[in-house]
């Protein structure tokens, strides 16, 4: 009779072994952090008496869910903006708030309260990425869970890091600071390909290798993705990463919603780990993941939440069930991804994907404690039928819900009993919690009050608002303006020539000024050869006017316009859309020693007619009014001073309000 | 200053009227059975005194969630049998089950159940339609819960009708009885166009015309009922329901997933109301419904969880948030059935689409009282974010459990508080259905133990048991058989030519015999005409033998076949398949008075070559003496006395053990 710390007995026991053993009624006896035996109860209580013996009654007692994909801390954001395209939730709202209040503080509150929220729903592990990731990993410790956490690195500047090489520098201590910790496993998590460089994904396959530690990453998540990578490395995603030398580390692969039968077999043949995320995928459009081919294939992969932001919780029970659910409309075949094997890939399945499969993920003697009770009564569990051995399997997979879990144990300690939270103080954090929803409700409102504080919300690079003055007039005869620029007196730098695609937004609030989405497409011999894309914001009123009709007007921003157009009406939401669009001979003069640009312009959209803009950048109300001397004399030169000026905007030819 | 029943107020109310108005913080006013007012807290309070008055603790007051379709006793079934396909589902375990178990006694039980489950998931009205619908009825009324309690008719004999005129005089009485209930709408349901007649169809339309009660039918449901549609109709299900007057009636579609554009209109042009089943809809592999062209198009689409036997639970916020989830992934758009669209769904637009919306479904005045409170203050649900309007819905869509549901009313009267059921004893009917489920287990695992009580419990029409003589000999010279077949000796009755496809099942167990699905391709003058399916359990020894290698062989069952190869394969699990094909020349004969078969076999797989087969059904083992020395002359006869007798079945050539 060997003595062991604890015994649970009376238990109906899913191991989640190769052979999907179960034991009804069943115990096991655990030491340490460790199990020591699972077996019949008969069996088992003749060969081990525990100091304390625990009687399950009757529940379901098997290895705690794996959650193989997440971003714990963003708990924090969960419900802040829904139903929306990926690039407007992520650029619009995530990117933005993060900018604003991730630190060290609000991910390691977070991190706790989905520490919380894991545990009450059956999680004994989870597989993070995210930034300032050493707070992460200490919440996680603290809360007694087990978790593989990666140091995000992206090659643009993130919240925890001004630069890739910070990143790099801060991963490296990281992963120092935490290798052999009995909870956590560090990693090193390069964000995505898109996000990241060849440079990035070879120093991070070979950091994961000095250190021997999962190199976690998003892979494939939208056609969009692959679609840039064919078109940009003539190749899909998985044989670029592989290109890179990534399948070198221990790789955890997120989403690989995009991949094809090649890629499958790479990716087993890497002995790369997939976690399939289906609330995620479905949420953000992302598609349908080929996990039934996945699995045949005979690779590991889990199942993930995502984070809360695009779920929105860290239930593992929706995840699993969604996962069976989908699977089989997706194939066609009602048997696909049975109950068992659903439940294989958020247990056993998971923890390998994780490549910690030797600790976690099914009851066996000598993995780690790490185990649920589940409780079969509620009505909405019940009748339990025992006929065949997938029976409990289907009760857990299609019936259960996360409430269902009772009991946590992990690393063989108990982390909820009866409900309770024995490591999390809940009321406490959630109160955090929502005095910084508060704030995050106000930086948001006070941002969307105004279409500039929306634009600078966006980041990247925003060029200083300036002052131009400028004079318009509609003219006959094209032909002669090109003659008159020969004139002595004008002195030509350059001439383009493009195709102008211009959107104004306009708002609600005529004061929020108009917003222009232009494309332009440089013209050289005829032919298009690159195509710009600016965003400006334009006042509604003209700041002055002088002579001749020349007038001042000032552009309040301008920046390079690197979403789409789609990405800006979802975002920005205008009452109305004016297309305008041009043929411009553009020349840049000077005359009496002063720049100006000529645009002889073509109206396409609206069909006007030809029309000579003049115009130049200006500092200050004298400087300015000179210029408009200027332009004056500029208008006489080129033949179109008789001519009607025009005190507006083209789209102000178009748009009346 | 008015005095009304009960006051609840300090709620966030959510009363998903025609523009979605929310009262952050509101309250509602309730008098007798309905909503007298709904407004800001302190206007309603101004106006309103309430005998009692409810603090909801800042909650979620929102109308009871509808759930548009299901077949609520079948929680009795729930996880019986999973992961199949819908054929072996339902004709290999729903329908033995029910034909054995379904009772007016087990048909209370199974709603009395479900009804606990449904209110503590936040539903405070159900479409039903089973069998002896009087008890589902009976059942709800008693747990004070609203419902649309549909009288299934089908074309065959059902659980509580011998004959569909049965069924209908039996729906007759039950509308009479129920018409004009405060919570019962009783419902007229013919099961779907595949089970029922055009006769069917337009006699339940009228009567639910001359009762004007709903009729509550599945339609579309899998794309192989819509080509079988095509094929003997020559279109789809829509235009033939149309025609049959089925639209007259106020109809409620379930399913509806292979509809196109114009069926869409039709069914909005008949103010038909449709339920969206995604759980079911996934879980049986029958397809994507097109929701949101349904929406566009305006239809009432309301949204149900389908019997408990196919989802496996009742739960309506699984099945909310899955409709929101799937509609993007099917339009790849994120923007698609947002959170308020797809809770809409849930409540008005799933009343409007049983018919009665005009009662419930909606926080508006003289709407009946059918409403809960949801507790937004779990962790899986926090923060809470409030900048926009849409994030309460989002909130309750995309992260609440039915477990957040605390409280909840009915005609104005409570069903649930503080998560106690008021209505429903929970614990003794779980213990009934305890019971219940173990006899089915034993009926099921009884069944399981033998191939011929499993080809019974399939039902339909079966022939006896039959024993016969016969004599197989190999013959090299076939053509001598045909001439000697002239003799004056032997009478032809009649003669046929076919091709023979045989599968054999075999089975780990040798004693169960040998299962032959066999189907007969009829040739006439060279052609295919007609092609017949059989099902044969042959015993695995003969019965006997008698001279000449004439044997006595026992088939113990015989039946059309009317379900696939694949159906019976994925039913009966052989361990060996063996295919057997042949030509077959049949001629049925008199010899002596007495009647035999003669058949002449090219065996083409395996390629055996030529067979002589003569054969007498028999019924005694003198009979059976007598006819064996007819065998022996006949062999003479037909000049094959000489050949080897093989005193095997041609299965017997392929398959060694």
């Amino acid at each position: 009779m060997t003595q062991v710390d604890i015994l649970l007995h009376n238990a109906h026991v899913l191991t989640m072994d190769e052979t999907l053993t179960q034991y009804n009624r069943g115990a096991v006896a655990i030491h340490g952090d460790s199990i020591v035996a699972v077996g019949p109860e008969d069996k088992i209580e003749k060969e081990y008496s525990g100091k304390e013996t625990i009687d399950c009654k009757g529940k379901i007692l098997m290895p705690g869910l794996i959650n193989a994909h997440t971003h714990a801390p963003m708990t924090l954001l969960r419900g802040i903006a829904d139903d929306l395209r990926l690039d407007v939730w992520l650029q619009g709202y995530m990117f933005p708030v993060e900018r604003q209040f991730a630190s060290p503080e609000s991910v390691w509150l977070g991190t706790s309260i989905a520490c919380a929220e894991l545990i009450k729903s059956g999680v004994t592990t989870f597989n993070d990425m995210y930034y300032f990731e050493d707070d992460v990993a200490t919440a996680a410790a603290n809360a007694g869970m087990r978790a593989v956490c990666g140091q995000s690195i992206l090659k643009f500047p993130t919240p925890d890091a001004a630069s890739y090489e910070d990143a790099m520098d801060r991963a490296r201590d990281y992963i120092k600071k935490w290798k052999g910790h009995p909870l956590i496993v560090p990693a090193i998590a390069p964000h995505a390909p898109y996000t990241t460089t060849e440079g990035i994904l070879r120093e991070t396959a070979d950091l994961a290798k000095e250190f021997d530690v999962p190199l976690h990453i998003h892979l494939s998540e939208t056609s969009f993705e692959v679609d840039n990578m064919r078109n940009e490395q003539g190749m899909p995603v998985i044989p670029y990463v592989k290109k890179q030398g990534l399948f070198e580390a221990k790789v955890i692969a997120a989403h690989c919603v995009h991949i094809d039968t090649g890629e499958i077999r790479t990716l087993q043949h890497a002995g790369a780990g997939v976690s399939h995320n289906p609330s995620s995928n479905l949420k953000l459009a992302s598609g349908f993941a080929p996990v039934t081919k996945m699995l045949e294939v005979g690779l590991n992969v889990g199942i993930g939440t995502d984070g809360p932001a695009s779920n929105n919780d860290l239930d593992m029970f929706e995840e699993v069930r969604l996962a069976a659910l989908i699977a089989k409309a997706v194939t066609n075949d009602p048997t696909s991804l049975p109950a068992p094997q659903a439940l294989l890939m958020a247990t056993r399945l998971g923890a390998q994907a994780l490549h910690i499969g030797h600790l976690t993920g099914s009851l066996t003697p000598n993995r780690r404690a790490d185990l649920i009770l589940v409780d079969l009564s509620p009505v909405h569990n019940s009748p339990s039928f025992r006929r065949s051995a997938d029976n409990a399997y289907a009760q857990i997979v299609y019936a259960s819900k996360s409430t269902d879990v009772t009991d946590a144990m992990i690393n063989g300690k108990w982390v909820m009993r009866e409900r309770r939270l024995l490591t999390v103080q809940e009321d406490e954090l959630l109160a955090q919690a929502a005095d910084l929803a508060k704030q995050i409700d106000s930086f948001l409102i006070e941002r969307e009050q105004s279409v500039l504080s929306k634009l600078i919300a966006l980041g990247g690079s925003m060029e200083e608002e300036s002052f131009e003055v400028q004079v318009k007039v509609k003219i006959a005869d094209p032909d002669r303006v090109i003659r008159e620029l020969m004139r002595n007196e004008i002195d030509i730098l350059y001439e383009r020539h493009y195709k102008q695609h211009d959107v104004y937004f306009i708002f609600d609030d005529e004061t929020q000024g108009r917003l222009r989405y232009r494309e332009d497409d440089f013209i050289e011999q005829g032919n298009l050869t690159t195509t710009r894309a600016r965003l400006t914001l334009l006042g509604q009123k003209r700041e002055g006017k002088f002579e001749h009709e020349v007038l001042l007007s000032r552009s309040r921003y301008l920046a390079p316009a690197t979403n789409s157009l789609r990405f800006y009406r979802e975002y920005f939401k205008p009452k109305t859309e004016i297309p305008v669009e041009k043929d411009r001979l553009r020349w840049f003069i000077k005359y009496k020693d002063t720049e100006f640009y000529v645009n002889l312009d073509h109206m396409t959209t609206p069909a006007l007619g030809h029309f000579l803009e003049v115009k130049s950048r200006t500092w200050s109300r004298k400087d300015a009014k000179n210029k408009a001397d200027l332009l004056g004399e500029l208008l006489k030169l080129l033949g179109a001073a008789d001519a009607n000026a025009a005190a507006q905007d083209y789209i102000d030819f178009v748009y009346e309000e």
